[in-house]
């Protein structure tokens, strides 16, 4: 079926737009009272991602109340670890547990490769009727987490201030590292050709815990695995975020992918000339910045707007939409963004 | 009294070094057993912080046990704001909480600037006895959290993954920001004079959250306090360790300062050459290597000594020692920098 408003695909393929693409990361989702409505008619998160005919719901919110231009599936990057063997949970207010975690090699050789036929099907189902819903509005953004961002999971069980033990993990016994990193790595293409099979039309990587590793580690652990995912899943366009990377910007430049997103932290210009002038770049306002008043939101969204440039940039935050955020000001934003002239 | 081993000194001024000094941010802690011991005989934390004997034997137990270069005062830099009268618990696992944040100016009224003889006594006092105690071993270092970080916990109360309030507060009511900032810089510089007054020979500034600003918002809101406390601390060399501030590294290599600290996610030659030549740099070795190897931390170790040259450095780790590492890594990173020869 044929796009109706194609601007995120081009913008990520560097064609020239008629203007800037905006979504937000986490725009379905808490802020929305729409989807706190239905949050609180079930009994937990969980029940969310597995129900198709909720994801969709919840995925096309946005779309219709924000009026962004790209849908995101609404999943979670832990479906990936539960379908490797390694089920978690998600207690309010504190976030993921994982009863079991990843100790030693036999932990590992326990696990399985995902199949996404057998165990993740309530996504590829939710992908397939959320295409049929939006009926070509708005492209539809598939994702998932980025090897080393999973690990981390998958060792800690967690969430955690310092990632201690998944460092550790790393330094003293890289063999069980590499060898999860790779079982990971292999479930996430299966799951991503799954969704593309499924109907998305541009995937992102997100690696959120990028800013824990050194440079050194992050090209043995983290960049060789997200390469690996980017040249096998070649049907789409694809984003990679990798947030708090920014000691690895020029090698995130030469992956086999169309965008680069940034965190608030990287400047722009800086960011542009050590990525190169071929990817799209996504990004990057401050979330916290739509807390303030409308003029103060407008003169930095302009600012961002035009530090980009008109073509090779998808316009969104350098985070995930904070929950507490006001609604109106999201829709300032986009609307700042639909109505900028270069 | 002549210091035996003024190596901090020396290699902080610039000077040349027999060797390069060596000591470890959270020395004194939870990693030793000793400490520990103590620790356990007392109600809490802050009675080991507020009792000047007690902080006194902990300060000096790194340098009998590890024999490191220098001893950093036990306290704590949530100090400063109980002074201007927010009072802070420290809850088991979970960190420090304060009942009473900063909401509005009126707030901000009743604070006061902490005057040092009245409220912070028990620093100075234990700073006198680790003085006579160390009887000229090594250098005794002072510190105190830099504005930004300490305001961000009278916003907050509590630990946070996204500094959402703190930054909410800067975006919004950027006056209310300035004039805490403005309070709680007056009183770190009497409160850090006070400390050079008692007799410590070089003090550091912990700006611990750095890493969560823009780097606009830095340039406004963080780095002009920090040059204002360099600027009225005069008589001492001074460190300043930014965590995460990666994007201002050209504009701290411009205070008035003698050493800045790395993290370990710094590139040691790109920030000596954003830095300049004429900084010592100190760090910045992964905490998380320590729970390798003694082969691995060698060859780490060494790399990270020769990568940085034999002067205008000061080895240290890229944050503060994990609770959990063993004290015999601790020790065999501290006699690998002992050892090394250029």
């Amino acid at each position: 079926m044929k796009l109706q408003n194609d601007l995120l695909l081009r913008a990520a393929q560097g064609e020239n737009v008629e203007r800037t693409p905006v979504w937000l990361m986490r725009q379905a989702g808490r802020i929305l009272p729409e989807y706190r409505a239905i949050r609180n008619s079930i009994s937990g998160f969980k029940e969310l991602v597995e129900t198709p005919e909720l994801a969709c719901e919840v995925t096309i919110q946005p779309v219709d109340i924000l009026e962004v231009d790209a849908a995101i599936i609404f999943s979670d990057i832990l479906v990936i670890p539960e379908a490797m063997g390694l089920p978690y949970q998600l207690i309010e207010k504190q976030g993921p547990y994982f009863e079991n975690t990843v100790k030693t090699l036999s932990d590992v050789e326990q696990l399985r490769i995902a199949d996404p036929e057998e165990s993740l099907k309530y996504v590829t189902d939710a992908i397939r009727l959320t295409k049929n819903e939006l009926n070509g509005r708005v492209p539809l953004i598939g994702f998932a987490g980025a090897p080393w961002t999973i690990f981390s999971y998958m060792i800690e069980g967690q969430g955690t201030k310092t990632f201690a033990k998944a460092k550790k993990m790393l330094y003293t016994n890289p063999e069980l590292s590499h060898r999860l990193l790779g079982m990971i790595t292999e479930s996430t293409i299966a799951y991503l050709k799954a969704q593309v099979a499924a109907g998305v039309d541009l995937i992102q990587l997100f690696d959120s815990w990028a800013g824990v590793l050194s440079r050194e580690q992050y090209l043995e652990f983290a960049l060789p695995y997200i390469s690996k995912i980017c040249d096998a899943v070649d049907t789409v366009p694809k984003t990679v975020f990798a947030k708090g990377a920014y000691y690895v910007r020029k090698e995130l430049g030469m992956l086999n992918c169309q965008a680069i997103g940034l965190d608030w932290n990287m400047d722009i210009e800086e960011s542009r000339a050590l990525i190169g002038q071929n990817m799209t770049l996504q990004g990057n306002l401050d979330p916290c910045l739509l807390y303030s008043d409308k003029s103060t939101i407008k003169a930095a969204t302009k600012k961002m707007l035009n530090t980009f440039g008109a073509t090779k940039h998808i316009a969104n935050l350098g985070h995930g939409l904070y929950p507490d955020t006001n609604p109106d000001h999201v829709k300032y934003f986009i609307e700042t963004v639909k109505e900028h002239k270069f």
